[in-house]
């Protein structure tokens, strides 16, 4: 059986709307990528790396790959996860368990991501089984070892515009300055992402906050101090061309504590002798602090909440995060956010990003709130939602509250760099097909679609990441 | 370019269900409209009010369109928000501010609305713009100097055969009695609204009964006493008409609280001592009342909650109420009510229509609960859902739990005199759409369907707001 | 007017899905029915029932029709509820008032599986109506008396392959037992229901586990006791054919309590002294219990949680619970499930599933705990979301997180012996027009839609529910 991705696929299928779609997606197709929110380490820019084996690259660190598979009983050890020594054979078992797998896949946007690579990356036309695993494996390996898969000229092969990574405060940023300074055309920028600092009941937590005075040169003995810190080095960051920083905790409740109580909990913490409940209190007055900085200096802030990380102990403890125990819950944006937006909400330097996992609160929360700040954008569709349906019932139940013009446009917000053609494809085949609908239903003209959906690729996310690009306004 | 307007706006776009959904929409696109819940205010009906300039009537004191503006930065002032004083050049330049920011409603009713407006009504073909701006403000206003644009010949023009208004309990509804007695051919009727006496713990609170007792005759030093001045009230309300009593708070909570609780509770609310959680706790005891005065006197009660009100102080300060920083919060029906329907929900004379700004109730409880409880209706999509994908949701969430006997048709809910016909001629498209599909999937025979398009246009407003025309059953 | 049960209905309108959809339909439209978790009493089968009259098995039984009518305002002892000498006459009316409310239940299920059942399992095409009640009643009585009709004949048309019913622990199954060693060739085994036996805050509590002690021979005058009797009676279920014990609680929380607070609460819920807290946590302590036991015993567990139980006191005073006044609230999965999970969310030996009324988790929390955790399963749309809209949108949000292979394929969850052919037959037919909308997108081969097609109807309910049938893998 042969792979088959066909020119028209994720169009909708009623034949007025699939023209128009269609027609609007060749607008779109081949417009540069820009993922102003990402997890792709800089470093593999800075030394152009080449990719190991097709196990190491695209199954080992995908959760989204990995947790299908284990869902179905694949041991995460078995496809790479956390061991040292994996050899060449294990790596080739590992591939030909998932291959054996294929048909689980069906229906997630992992097979068509997947699909899309394949045939548009590899140009491999081989659908994966346990009979081609082997040669599909081996074809993967002998592409991965040529200069067109090495980093760079995967990025420029791409059309990526911009890029942004994802960074801890205390990240010297060596390899995004490594890049700044050579002649390669290409802007990859750090991203601040504080989260562990604000986190005060984790046990690592002071050694955490002793670092960041010793990378920032401000003693974080005290609150001030820390605020001191984060300043110095957000400003750090700035320099080195960041444009944003990001926030994700259980809830993204801000609030705009006194000094004194700020003071009193921070050395709580310090001590190691706060509560559960003023940890939580103390994180909400941090995350209010950061709106406040962000007001300041400018970088636009964006927020993950809703994500319960390493629900199950023994996997975490045995793999450590982020390897597929993490669970979206119940997500609120309208009373956690009161405070911050109350301060800063109608701020014009004050930009702010919500994302979600869980989507009830497109239309209920987020659509409205971005239709009344200045400052709110509703961020693309995250995790779990950036899928086929997803992004349609995201446009379905933002749209009518808040347009287009407040929404984020696309965030891959991945570490497969290979995937993120498939991803950025993907978007503009459903932003295409959305407003296809409109235009068939007569809600839009097809002007006003063919400009919405160039608007999406393009003016969206300069707009809400603050880059100035020429056809920004 | 021109305004395009097409016949077959908002009809599903597969040619099966289109040509079905054209048949249902010829059906009831000319019925005469009932508006059994709005805003208009009497008073312009009253006094046949003729309209000031473009600005004054469709942009100042429309919030949805407001808020969208203010979300791109646009102050609410520049649009005479809050603005004693606001010159024919004020009010041209707000809306050219319109005009230009005319792409950002794309995707949204408000756009989907004025263009209906611009068309149907004034019979306008100009696209809002920069170069039409001023145009478009000349050619409204001067068809707003004419007769045919004053309020009664608005109302005839499109068809209201019943229309409900929104009044304070202490309202002496002189303006319903006066068109009550003229010989023009309407029928405004007053709606009860008396959601600021149930909130105790408002500043305002005291003076507010105080001034209810003056009214009603009926001395509010007591609980017993506001019970009775609330009955007065509602009688009065009743003798003029009124079919309806609307309640709008965070909650719709309902206790019955035992009376001495509830005179010791009133007693600390008059004594301005009451805790933040008694006066919710009492305010609850209080919306149980109205449950049990609905189940004597027999006006329907809606309820209208999870709206989070003033949001951001700063726009309330400044502007007051309702521009805008209300937004929509988590909302539960089940439980909250169960208390008002464990003593009402099967008592004949009591009618309860329920109306949600969150989404999730309408498949989780909202439907179940109008299919069991006879006196329970589901209202329609309500503000931010109000909306052309909102509405399908809706029937596609509640019509499987309750069908369509158990909706309460199309409340406008509206201030937007002119919005009306295009408000409910959308929610005729859509119905007709959602009926198609449900005729082309076999599910219902076109006999069916027709008689339901026409049921819900016709008889569910009737049946659910008890007005006693000659289709009701 | 003559009943038409076209053979296209529900699949898809757009004629590209349309035609996939029939090709899909048709390659399973006459597979077996496996029905692994339902209400038909085993005693039908075992005695081989002939049914009353068209009322008694039709409407008096049957709450999601009752509770339509009752929404409408008919007294459910109009329709037999509670009734212990209800005529013939009174049988009679009861379907004449059945009948004449039939347009309410347009667009809902009830009215899809009655026509179903009309024209497919008696033949008959008449649409009920005032006119036509009588005649359809004759009909139905008529054909009620024959041996076709009997609960046998019935099975074996229907091709019911495999059929479990849901009973109290302290039952002896001599209905199961009976039907095992007779020579009918039917499967029909029984389902562990404990709910009751954890409610410890029930007034009959006591002497209930007084009567579980009874049954099983194992004191339950402490928690070890209590504990015991359980895994007694569960191994009793084993044997009789048992592959699933069902939990039906207002919440799933677990909790991994120490066995000495399990003894101190379980101590003072015999000595009805528990708080209401204490008794939610000793049944949370219950619950994890039962986890461990399946674990052990390897029975799947199956949860449904989130309804709220005889919400209308007086309904449930005169006749009891399941008449209909039970709602669905909001519900939650991943955080009460954690300690669950943790414990045996990979034990190769512990099969979960998950059925929600709150569809919210469908995407948030269900999607994603069955894409990890190998032991837990998707469970199909229940109660007021097993039906047309709603099956279509559980696939549309949980396939893109966990695929086909961890959903649980159709449950009929029915005590409606004659509906079961329309149930599978409306989910066959829905899960078609769902696969053909990702072949006409391009996302599946047909292929691929084939296989899975299949794969809903015969190996997902067989993987989940562990029927080792030879389609299984």
């Amino acid at each position: 059986m042969q792979l088959s991705v066909d020119p028209d696929r994720l169009l909708p299928s009623d034949p007025a709307q699939r023209a128009v779609a269609r027609e609007l997606y060749t607008a779109v197709a081949d417009l540069p990528i820009i993922s102003p929110h990402g997890h792709v380490p800089a470093q593999w820019f800075a030394e152009n790396a080449r990719f190991p084996d097709p196990t190491a690259l695209l199954l080992t660190p995908d959760h989204y790959i990995n947790r299908v598979l284990h869902s179905h009983g694949v041991p995460l050890e078995r496809l790479g996860v956390g061991q040292s020594d994996f050899s060449e054979a294990d790596a080739r078992a590992a591939f030909a368990t998932f291959c054996r797998h294929w048909k689980e896949f069906r229906g997630t946007p992992m097979k068509y991501w997947f699909e899309d690579q394949l045939a548009g990356v590899f140009g491999i036309d081989l659908v994966p089984s346990a009979e081609t695993a082997d040669e599909l494996y081996d074809r993967i390996d002998a592409l991965l070892a040529t200069e067109e898969f090495r980093a760079r000229a995967l990025h420029d092969r791409f059309g990526i515009e911009f890029i942004a990574t994802t960074d801890d405060p205390c990240d010297d940023l060596r390899y995004h300055r490594q890049i700044a300074e050579e002649s390669w055309d290409a802007t990859v920028v750090p991203t601040f992402r504080p989260d562990k600092y604000l986190e005060v009941a984790r046990p690592e937590w002071v050694a955490d906050v002793d670092r960041l005075a010793e990378v920032s040169g401000v003693d974080t003995g005290d609150y001030a101090g820390w605020v001191g810190a984060m300043e110095a080095r957000r400003s750090y960051f700035t320099e080195h061309g960041a444009v944003s920083a990001d926030h994700a905790h259980l809830d993204i409740g801000m609030l705009a504590l006194d000094p004194a109580e700020s003071e009193q909990l921070y050395a709580q913490a310090r001590a190691g002798s706060i509560s559960a409940a003023d940890a939580v209190r103390l994180r909400r007055g941090m995350l209010f602090e950061q709106a406040r900085m962000a007001a300041e200096d400018g970088l636009v802030m964006t927020l993950h909440p809703g994500g319960l990380r390493n629900h199950h102990t023994a996997t975490f403890e045995r793999f450590g995060p982020d390897v597929g125990a993490d669970f979206p819950v119940r997500t609120e944006f309208v009373q956690p956010l009161q405070p911050g937006l109350d301060a800063f909400g109608t701020n014009p330097n004050f930009q702010l990003v919500l994302f979600t996992m869980d989507e009830t609160t497109f239309s209920r929360e987020i659509g409205p709130l971005a239709s009344f700040y200045p400052s709110v954008f509703a961020g693309a569709p995250w995790w779990f939602l950036d899928t086929p349906d997803g992004v349609t019932r995201y446009r379905e139940a933002v749209t009518e509250s808040c347009g287009f013009g407040k929404t984020s446009g696309m965030i891959d917000d991945t570490r497969a760099l290979l995937s993120i053609p498939a991803r950025h494809d993907m978007a503009r085949r459903l932003d295409s097909g959305y407003l296809a609908r409109l235009v068939t239903e007569h809600r839009l003209t097809m002007d006003e679609a063919l400009e919405t959906a160039h608007d999406l690729v393009v003016r969206q996310p300069r707009r809400t990441f603050k880059l100035n690009g020429k056809d920004d306004q």
